[in-house]
C-alpha cells in the first residue's frame, strides 16, 4: 500500500475503533443463509473441485461438469449472430437504457420464431427479454410467489430453480423423474403432491441433467394433469431445440389452450453464447388466463428494475434468428449426436457406473455410481472430488442436483477431450473397483 | 388465432374451470406491492407522462426527464470503445459464463483506472463487476441488510436506491441535501439519524437530481461523520468524473483509510453507454475492515447469481479504459457546460420556478415550482403532467426523489432540442401563471 497522503491529520486507531457495521453483522446467520446457498451453486461446486486439482497433474483439465461449450472453436456460435451484433452496435443506435420488456423488434421477432412451432399465434405482447434464462427462472418465481404457496419442482432438477424456489418463500415439494422411462414425469406423484395451495409446477425440456426430450403425447398428459391441478406449467426450455435422438422437440406451448405456460429460454445453448446473457420469458397463454388472472401485470411490474439484456444485442436479435442457417444448427447438433454416442459407448465399458439411457437432448447425462462395486468412494461427492484430484477431470456430484450418488457429465466438449476425459474416468474407476468387479 | 389444432379433444371450459393460482392470488396484496414498487420508480412515471401526451400535438416530444443522452449523435460513444467491443465479440473467445465475480483482466483494468486518483492501490480484487450500477446498488444493499437495521438516504435521492434499500429490509432513514449550501449533505442531521443499528449512509456525487459535485473537503467531512458513527459509505459514484464546473471530481475512495467505502459506477454515464450494462462495486478498504467483518465475503456469495455483465463487453473493458482519448471525454464535459448555462440562464427568464444552483455536473438540475405564483397547477405531479398534454415536454417530478414541488431537468440532450423545450417550458409557465406574477 503507498503512502496515504490525504489522511496523514486524520488519527488511524481502526484497530481500536469500534464499527457499528461489524457489531451488527449476525454472522453465524449470514455464514448459514450464504451456505445454504452455495450447496445449490453449481459455480460454488465447480470452485470446490478446482481447488481440488494436484498441482503436481500437469495434463489438461477435462471440464464434463458444466455445459457451456462454447471456448471450443467446433462450438464458435454462428457467424450471422456475431455480424448482426457488430452492425447493432455499429450503428450506434442501441446504445440507450432498454424499456424494462425488451425493445419491440426483438419481442416480435421472437415471437414469430416461437409461432413456427405454436397451433396459435403469439404477440411481441406475450415476450419478455430477460438477462439470460437465469433471469426468466428469478421473474417467472418472483412473479408466483405469495405465502404460503407451494411448486412442484422436478427431481432431479435445476439449482438454481431450487435456490429461487426457496428464496422467494415458496414451499418446494418435488416429484420424481424416472430413469427407468426415458426421466418422464412421475404424474401420479404430481397428483398427490398437488394441493390448493399449489401455484405451478416446472419442468425441464430437453432435460438438464438427464438428456432426455418429452414426448408430444407425455408433454399432453403434463398439460392435462397441471390442468386437473389448477396449477401453471413453468416451461425451462433453455435447451430447446437441442434434440438429436428419435424424439422430437415439441414446445410446452404447444398446449397452451390446456394450461397457461410460462415458457423460459435463452441464446445461451442453441447459439453457445451464454456470455450474452440474452434471454426471455414468454407467456403462452390463448384464453388469457394469465392476464386476466394478473399475472402479466405482475410481470410487467416485477420486470421495472434495469437488469434488461444489452440494447444492442437486443437489437441483433432479429437478425440471429432469421439468418442463423440451418447447416449451423444441424452441424452443433451432430457433434453433440457423436458425442452423446461416444460418452454412451464408452460408458458401457467403466465399470462401476450406469447410465439408464442415451441423451436426446440438451449436453447431459445422469450416471449412477455402484457405491457397492467400488471400495474406497463415499458418495458422489468424494467421487468428484478424487477424480478431480486424481485425473483432472470435473464431473458434476449428483446431490446438487438432488439425485445423491449419480453424477452429471457434460458431453459438449470436442472430441478429442471428451474421450481423454472418458479414459480418465475408466482408468479411476478401474483403481477405485473392488477386484471383484473386475474380475466379473 | 388459428385453429387449434392438436387440443381439438381437450375440453375448453376454461371460463367455468377454477384455477388454483387465480384464487390464491391475494390481488389486493400484490396490487398494492407493485404501487409501492412503481411510485419510486422513474420509468413508470415516464410512462404516465407518455400516456399523457396530446395526440393532436404534432411537434416532437422533447424528453427532459431522463438521463439517457445516447440517441443524440453529440452524445454518440467512443470510437474506442466501440472497436473494443467489436474485437473481443469477433475473437470469439469471450461468449462463455463469466466468473461471478467478473473476469480478472477486466478487474484489473478498472482498479487500474481507479487507482489514478487514489492514494493508495487497489488491486484486481477489489473490484467486482455488475449488469450496471443498479446491480451495483442491489448488491450493496442486499450485503449490508439484516433485520433491524437502518441506513441513511439522502434527500432528495435515486428513487432505484430507495426502492431497493426497503425491499431488502432496510429502515430508511433520510437526510436532506441543502440547495442553499450547493446540496451539501446536511451532515448534523447524520450524526443526529445514526444510531447504533446504522450501518451506512449513501452519497451520490455528482449529484443526481442536483447536478451538484462534492469539493474535497466535504467529501472528508462527511467520511468522518461516518466514521464517527461507525458506519460504512456508499458512494454512487456513476457519474464520476462528469464534472465540468469549478468543482473537480473526487473519488470517495479517497478517504478509505478513514471510513471504508464502497464505490459504486458504471460505463453507463461517462461513456454514454446505459444499454451496455457494465458497472461496478468497489471495495475501498485499504485498512482491511470489510475483509475483516466478512462483508467482502458475503459479496463473493451475492454474486453466485448468473446475472453478470456480458462476457465479451467485460472482455473490452480494459481497452474501452485504456484507450478511450481524453478529447473525447472533453468533448462530452464541454457540451454538458453548455447545456447546463444555456438552461440555467433560461431558466432565470421563466415565472413560477426558480434553480438555486447550476449544475457542475451529472446531467440534471433540481428546479423549485413556486406555487403560489401559479393558477391552476396544484403540485409537481400536475405540472409534470400538463406540460407534457400541453407541450410535449417532460420533466420528473420531484416526488419522484423525494422533493415535493420541485421537479428534475436532464439537460443531456442535443442543444436545439432543449433550447425548444425550454422555450415550451417558458410558454407552459407563462400561460398558467397568474397575471400579478407577469406583471412583476
Amino acid at each position: 500500500m503507498e503512502a496515504i497522503t490525504h489522511q496523514s491529520k486524520i488519527s488511524m486507531e481502526n484497530g481500536t475503533k469500534k464499527w457499528r457495521f461489524q457489531a451488527m453483522r449476525n454472522q453465524q446467520q449470514q455464514q448459514q443463509e450464504e451456505a445454504a446457498l452455495t450447496t445449490a451453486n453449481i459455480r460454488g461446486v465447480l470452485g470446490i473441485l478446482m481447488g481440488n486439482l494436484d498441482p503436481e497433474d500437469k495434463r489438461p483439465v477435462v471440464p464434463l461438469s458444466h455445459g457451456d461449450p462454447s471456448a471450443f472453436p467446433c462450438f464458435r456460435t454462428s457467424p450471422a449472430a456475431e455480424d448482426a451484433i457488430v452492425d447493432a452496435l455499429k450503428s450506434a443506435k442501441h446504445n440507450h437504457y432498454s424499456p424494462s420488456v425488451g425493445i419491440l423488434p426483438a419481442r416480435r421477432a421472437l415471437a414469430d420464431y416461437m409461432n413456427k412451432d405454436l397451433p396459435y399465434k403469439l404477440s411481441p405482447d406475450n415476450v419478455y427479454l430477460t438477462a439470460g434464462c437465469s433471469h426468466a427462472i428469478e421473474l417467472a418465481l418472483t412473479v408466483l410467489a405469495q405465502p404460503g404457496n407451494n411448486i412442484l419442482l422436478p427431481r432431479p432438477g435445476f439449482p438454481y430453480t431450487e435456490a429461487i424456489a426457496a428464496s422467494c418463500g415458496f414451499e418446494v415439494r418435488h416429484f420424481d423423474l424416472l430413469p427407468e422411462q426415458g426421466w418422464e414425469v412421475d404424474l401420479e406423484a404430481v397428483e398427490a403432491l398437488g394441493d390448493e395451495n399449489t401455484v405451478a409446477m416446472v419442468i425441464i425440456n430437453p432435460g438438464n441433467p438427464c438428456g432426455n426430450v418429452y414426448s408430444y403425447e407425455h408433454l399432453k398428459k403434463v398439460a392435462e394433469t397441471a390442468r386437473k391441478l389448477g396449477i401453471i406449467v413453468i416451461a425451462d426450455e433453455v435447451y430447446g431445440h437441442m434434440a438429436f435422438g428419435s424424439t422430437p422437440f415439441v414446445p410446452m406451448g404447444v398446449f397452451g389452450s390446456v394450461v397457461p405456460v410460462l415458457t423460459l429460454g435463452s441464446l445461451s445453448k442453441r447459439w453457445i453464447v451464454p456470455g450474452w446473457r440474452m434471454g426471455w420469458l414468454v407467456t403462452n397463454d390463448p384464453t388469457d388466463l394469465l392476464r386476466d388472472s394478473g399475472v402479466v401485470e405482475s410481470i410487467k411490474n416485477h420486470l421495472n428494475t434495469p437488469l434488461d439484456p444489452v440494447t444492442f444485442i437486443q437489437a441483433a436479435l432479429p437478425r440471429i434468428l432469421e439468418n442463423t442457417t440451418q447447416d449451423f444448427f444441424s452441424d452443433i447438433l451432430n457433434t453433440l449426436r457423436d458425442a452423446a454416442d461416444l460418452s454412451y459407448r464408452k460408458i458401457q465399458d467403466i465399470p462401476c457406473i450406469t447410465c439408464p439411457q442415451k441423451a436426446e437432448g440438451s449436453m447431459f447425462m445422469l450416471i449412477e455410481l455402484n457405491l457397492s462395486d467400488m471400495e474406497d468412494i463415499n458418495d458422489d461427492i468424494d467421487f468428484s472430488l478424487k477424480l478431480a484430484r486424481e485425473e483432472s477431470t470435473f464431473v458434476l456430484p449428483g446431490t446438487t442436483v438432488g439425485m445423491k450418488n449419480w453424477f452429471r457429465i457434460s458431453f459438449a466438449v470436442d472430441p478429442a477431450t471428451l474421450e481423454d476425459g472418458l479414459e480418465r474416468m475408466k482408468a479411476f474407476c478401474l483403481r477405485h473397483a473392488k477386484k471383484q468387479t473386475i474380475l466379473n
